[in-house]
């Protein structure tokens, strides 16, 4: 678990970029974290520490940001990293899910054959809003036969009531090291 | 370096898929690498002893896929991670660079703010085509105001001439772990 100041210390390295992608958002800009070879440890340190001894048997994670840390954790938990891509880009059998986007709407995908049956899977990416797209990859990690046993992220905005959204719909547990409530 | 029965191994663990993404290409899938962590550990092993002690100050990645062994080689050599991404993915001030696709164009990004001046730069990705996406890459790196130092890739499909073309351009070590000749 991290103390409160490498949580302060965290949240320093993510930088607020106003009116992205659209007028009115505060974008958490994460590539300073990623430049940051001492934070980029301490993410990783966090997110072990919580899912070490928790018997995960696969880490799901969705292009492309969740690559990043998703990779590392599989690699520390030393199981399976799965990726769960934008429609198109996997190339062998698989599954696809649609979801809402604020305008229109878009799919991701999984191999079919990702998993183990009933394989424990974690599903990482590195930031949960609304829950719209890890709603979706949890219906594909559901529907390639893998039992879902929790979501983890980086930051979680907190006010937009994903991790509400998430706990109602799966109800196993929904771990964030960064929460911010503005 | 890998020995050759590492290499044999880590080409067992890449599937061939035909047809994809368009009839008569067979196209390398990784994803039965990223679900074995005894072969990443491999790929992460093999790139770090050929970097270590070669004063790399960064590692600029591609998404998606590049993503992956991309913060790996970054967080085991302590230097900074760069992302360059698809256009209108980076949210601060960016570089971009258009590049030619099989059928159309495409553009990559990367923020202007990335590198300290002069810093040297390694750019991965998963794989070497024929390097019109690292050729990219490699613009958006040196007018960033880094020194680009070399390529690195996971696979190499040597008989698509992309190391040749890379190192004619920009004189400087492509290194791949795995080369395949057909």
């Amino acid at each position: 678990m991290l103390n409160p100041s490498e949580i302060d210390f965290l949240k320093s390295c993510i930088r607020n970029v106003p009116d992205f992608p659209t007028p009115g958002i505060l974008f958490k800009d994460v590539t300073p974290l990623l430049a940051n070879p001492k934070a980029r440890t301490m993410v990783s340190d966090g997110m072990v520490s919580h899912y070490k001894g928790q018997n995960i048997q696969a880490v799901a994670s969705i292009e492309a940001r969740g690559f990043l840390f998703g990779m590392m954790l599989a690699q520390e938990l030393k199981v399976p990293f799965i990726p769960i891509r934008k429609s198109g880009k996997l190339p062998y059998k698989k599954i696809t899910a649609d979801y809402d986007l604020e305008y229109g709407k878009s799919s991701i995908e999984i191999h079919s054959d990702a998993f183990i049956q009933d394989a424990k899977v974690l599903i990482h990416d590195d930031l949960l809003a609304t829950g719209g797209t890890a709603n979706a990859a949890a219906k594909l990690v559901q529907q390639a036969g893998a039992k879902l046993v929790g979501f983890s992220f980086v930051i979680n905005l907190k006010f937009l009531s994903g991790e509400v959204n998430l706990n109602r719909e799966y109800g196993v547990e929904v771990h964030s090291l960064l929460n911010f409530f503005e």
